[in-house]
């Protein structure tokens, strides 16, 4: 048997139970599964890719086989380069659907990898980074929808 | 038996005929309505906020129960200030339902507010601000799509 | 101020949780609300409309402004006999939205009706009687999908 | 490492080339891959399940991690029977995800069972074992759609 | 120039307004329009063949270049038979759309026919003939949803 | 018989082997068909309206009935000055479907012109030029999705 890999790629910006939720999922599915913050330099984020990467090795400390690193470019490459068969999602709605239907096609064409969608926990179906950004911008309470680390740096750089 | 409250929130940017049939039943349904301009600095816009809570109220003015007001932060918190139980939305479409669905039950997470749905008339179901300016932009009649005094505001501001 | 009256209809066959969460917020929304059981002779039930109506009485007794009742015909006609101008129902997902919104858009043409739709609870956007049917009709475990007398019901009628 | 096990189930009335896509997919991402036929009474079938189970044991003998049985009941209780940690689905369009994703929200509740999607291939995404019943009984060319030994048996079945 | 023909394919028990919008409309894009009643032995109806077709007749009288014709089998080999290069079909919403784009593209691969998809007017974006026979059914007014034709005939089949 | 003219409208930034797709079943439905680039000011781009034009004009060298043309402003009026009766569009997925209904609906109330949706080849139902572009910027390859123009362009464009 050889190792299964799985990549779970995103933005994170910032990580939220949703997230959390399948990457938890896949590290009982995969014998090692790599959280990859993709690298983009044309989108505003409110926090850097460091402080992404470091709010999710303090999120996932709990998992041994999960390791967290950072990606620019096209995913498929980051998988070659780091022997992972597999790209595990999230599914949430009918929208995610549509768009993430056709990047695993195109990434299917593209190189031998495979996408896998997890539907989304139920009790996370409605929730999103840019979610959780525009509510706590508003002082809106966001606990519950976040894990405690993010929860903290969510007050500190928005004063909330 | 309290007053029923239900704010319509929207950024009517500007009010279309589609908007005043949801807000003109929101108004037989509810005892009182209060259409909410959403102050959105990070988006542009072709009618300022006052220009657009001025056009509501001349195109509500038929409906006593019927206030108009703006409101920038969380729609939930504008709830909570004005006693307000129900947001009232419109529905046109697949796309329309997925976003608004996500909200609904963040909202109703964040505070005790329900958002009621009500399906737009066939009539106006293709119907929205932005394929209104874009028409109006070129010169495209858009007569029978938004009241009366949206039409003449519109011609002034693009010179049509 | 007239009273508000709603009705919520459906077949309940048998009653979820899913159903109690729309019902119970539908009576806190309305003066009076009405749950009403479709007597469709052309579909066949697991269980009868009386026993349906009796599990929906146990299970609404402690809203003291919900009624149950049973109908046939066109939903438009229970309205007007009962003075109800606002159908209530639950949307959980896409494939319910298409439909429904094909019903509300009828029965605004047939009647001066409104339907308005609540968003399901996440908790319960997966849950459906025939969902509970068929797990429990192969002994599969449905509670804390279903209120305990449906539970014991179905115990019964299914002698699992 | 433990062994990594899933199930493909389904109704398999005949096998298709989009289900042996499926199939061929999961032999390289899982060590054992069982596929399932569900045996539902309820529901008229042109093959019988022993015809479909001898259609998928002749079709996948490419395949060595590929075994064939067939099961009534809950799907979630055959995968505990079996040792069974995942249910691999392929998802072809808008239509399948509502149901699916309701399915597997449920199962995930009954059982400690995750249910992954392959995207189908584009070139099967209209693909299902109806359709070509369909065309089938009315003489169309199916080849291409069915693999060789299921192309012979409709022709028996159907004097095509 | 060759001769432009397409059919309208579909059951048409009985023909309704939206029927009849598509129909006219694409009586104006080509040159000759089969309307093609669909003989599907294993679905009751509520109109035979028959009377299905001379309803067709009687409200298609004022196209010139409509006819009527009914076909068992396949669609694809009725265009073939008749030199028919189109399907033409109306999309009303979501729903119809994902079914239709998989027969579309089936048709495609038997056959050298194209099926062209015409946005159903929003006025009649609710409209089916299931919904048609519901109401009238149970005495509902179905006019302006049919013809008047239809109307006289659904009240001697209901005895509305 | 009238000379039937369609128009393919886009930004076609680059165009598509799934473009070229429908441009060439159009070729075979209509008369005469004319490619048409939007110009969209506010939007950035690749390639330059002439350098997308230029390209559109060596793919569809082929059909001697395609023309191509740019224009600005309203498709509707482009349509009424070419004499063109038809929008010719391919639909993809769900997601394209909900957007242009609204726009071909609108459409049609602005100015007596159809649109008629070719339900896209399987093959390209994942394509878009925006993914093209994305997986072109770090050196994925795109031969099998664009022309080999297209593709040398974008390979003098990104240096790739």
């Amino acid at each position: 048997m050889t190792t299964r890999r799985a990549v779970c790629p995103g933005s994170f910006d910032p990580v939220t139970n949703g997230h959390l939720d399948i990457i938890g999922r896949a590290a009982r599915l995969y014998d090692e599964v790599v959280v990859a913050v993709l690298i983009n330099k044309t989108k505003s984020s409110l926090f850097t890719v460091d402080e992404r990467v470091d709010l999710l090795v303090e999120c996932t400390a709990a998992y041994p086989n999960v390791t967290v690193d950072s990606f620019h470019g096209l995913i498929v490459d980051f998988c070659r380069d780091h022997g992972i068969q597999v790209i595990a999602k999230g599914l949430r709605a009918v929208s995610d659907f549509d768009y993430e239907l056709k990047m695993a096609q195109m990434n299917n064409g593209l190189a031998d990898v495979e996408t896998l969608f997890m539907p989304t926990s139920p009790l996370y179906s409605f929730l999103s980074s840019s979610l959780v950004k525009e509510v706590a911008t508003f002082g809106g309470d966001v606990s519950g929808l976040v894990p405690d680390p993010v929860l903290q740096r969510l007050r500190e750089k928005l004063g909330g």
